[in-house]
């Protein structure tokens, strides 16, 4: 079986193509268990499928390395963005994609014929507590105090496809946002768990972000995590609209427009190759 | 640049051909580094090189994903092996393989003109505390106890060309195997620290192990570890000198022999590829 594998930001991807294929959502299932171990096959976060659309130019299915099927993936989505563009699979620099979340429209950034950056359509967040969910008296859940027997935490969640905590930081170490990112994920009053994300505002254009992701533990980066941070700090007033974002994986632009939220970000081939399955 | 992916029971190695490149062992690091880590590349644990010898049939040299060269790895030996086998690189069932570790001998068992097992000599073990090595009065290192606040193990130790502890158990979680498997890995008899090996006698030729890798934690299979547990419970008279030594990643075949130690088993190719560097 044919296939490339590519990264964003260090979130690393399987693609394949299967327009002509058909194959039913167990058998992705059980094929993305398979092909994302990293010791037995080649390893990935996630595996991208490319199917054929009646709704838009394509249609991507994602589904995570544990086989459990995803509405969405920021990072995902570029990665499938340059795995069609480049195949000629789809030949424009603007087009939509059909995912489970949604039609999503794309932008392709070109510098010398090839791709730089792919702006992909990110949502909005909802803020209120019952789609997050988070178990609260009140309709959303901002600046909110969370106490630990020796920390007490400032924060904000919000909805972005899947439930993110924004705590802001002056310096934290890797040990402790493992720690207090575990124990919030469980916290009890996220009936769903929720992803935590601590931010560092450097200034009203740059923020640092570390995500601890719900069922993953900590990762070099997390398109929707990203998102969520940019939105929080937005509302808040600490940055503008216009906002890059790094995490130790790499750096995306997030920009809150009128209609939705929209990520900026590079995709990398790291390979193309024949799986044996 | 043309590369294979293939696991020996689920340690993964990223093979390539460098008999016609004349590259340099920072090169070769670096590229080990690179292309072994699990996001930002294919992943794998050690990267194998396949060069010419002057005093063998091939030459492999093996990086670890850390770009730290070593001398010897079993797993990696027998993906070697089956990559310069169906490759045509080498057209023989026996032959030698130049290793830093001194030449190794090879036979490959086909089935219908496939590799089924791979037949490696594994060297021997070195019993000597200054050898391993550990600190004691004692000429070698067997049945020793090691005492921690709450628990008490008996221990062997050897050299496999890394240092290599076995303790037997009846029954142990994974999460005590790793507890102990960091204690005793950086334990102070052991001045440059041992690899742990918690061994499960199931009969006189059946044996499992779960191995704390020194410097990498838990795997699911270690060669030179499954190789120095078939070796201790042999010494001791729990087992045959032939013994099938079962792990999380799967089943190799030990025999101790007269001249040497060899270790027969699978190696499974994932896939083939271009990789961008």
């Amino acid at each position: 079986m044919k296939f490339w594998k590519l990264h964003g930001i260090g979130n690393d991807f399987i693609a394949i193509d299967q327009r002509f294929n058909n194959n039913d959502l167990k058998y992705y299932s059980d094929l993305a268990k398979k092909v994302c171990h990293r010791r037995f096959s080649v390893g990935a976060d996630g595996l991208l499928i490319v199917k054929k659309s009646d709704k838009a130019d394509i249609k991507m299915l994602y589904y995570n390395s544990d086989g459990s099927i995803a509405s969405m993936c920021g990072n995902g989505l570029r990665c499938f963005v340059k795995f069609v563009y480049d195949n000629n699979i789809v030949d424009k620099n603007n087009f939509y994609v059909e995912t489970l979340d949604g039609i999503k429209n794309i932008k392709i950034n070109l510098k010398n014929n090839k791709i730089e950056t792919i702006k992909v359509n990110m949502g909005n967040g909802k803020f209120s507590c019952e789609d997050i969910p988070v178990i609260s008296k009140k309709p959303i859940f901002i600046k909110e105090i969370l106490n630990f027997d020796e920390k007490k935490f400032e924060i904000s969640s919000i909805l972005m496809g899947v439930p993110h905590t924004v705590i802001f930081i002056d310096e934290m170490s890797l040990c402790e946002i493992k720690k207090y990112g575990s124990l919030i994920e469980k916290h009890n009053i996220f009936p769903e768990g929720t992803n935590v994300n601590f931010v560092k505002i450097q200034d009203k254009n740059n923020i640092f972000v570390d995500t601890w992701e719900r069922g993953c533990g900590y990762t070099l980066g997390c398109g929707t995590g990203m998102t969520a941070s940019a939105i929080i700090s937005n509302y808040l007033g600490k940055t503008d609209k216009n906002v890059n974002v790094t995490s130790q994986g790499g750096s995306v632009k997030i920009d809150i427009e009128e209609d939705f939220v929209y990520m900026t970000g590079p995709s990398i081939k790291i390979c193309e190759g024949l799986l044996e399955v």
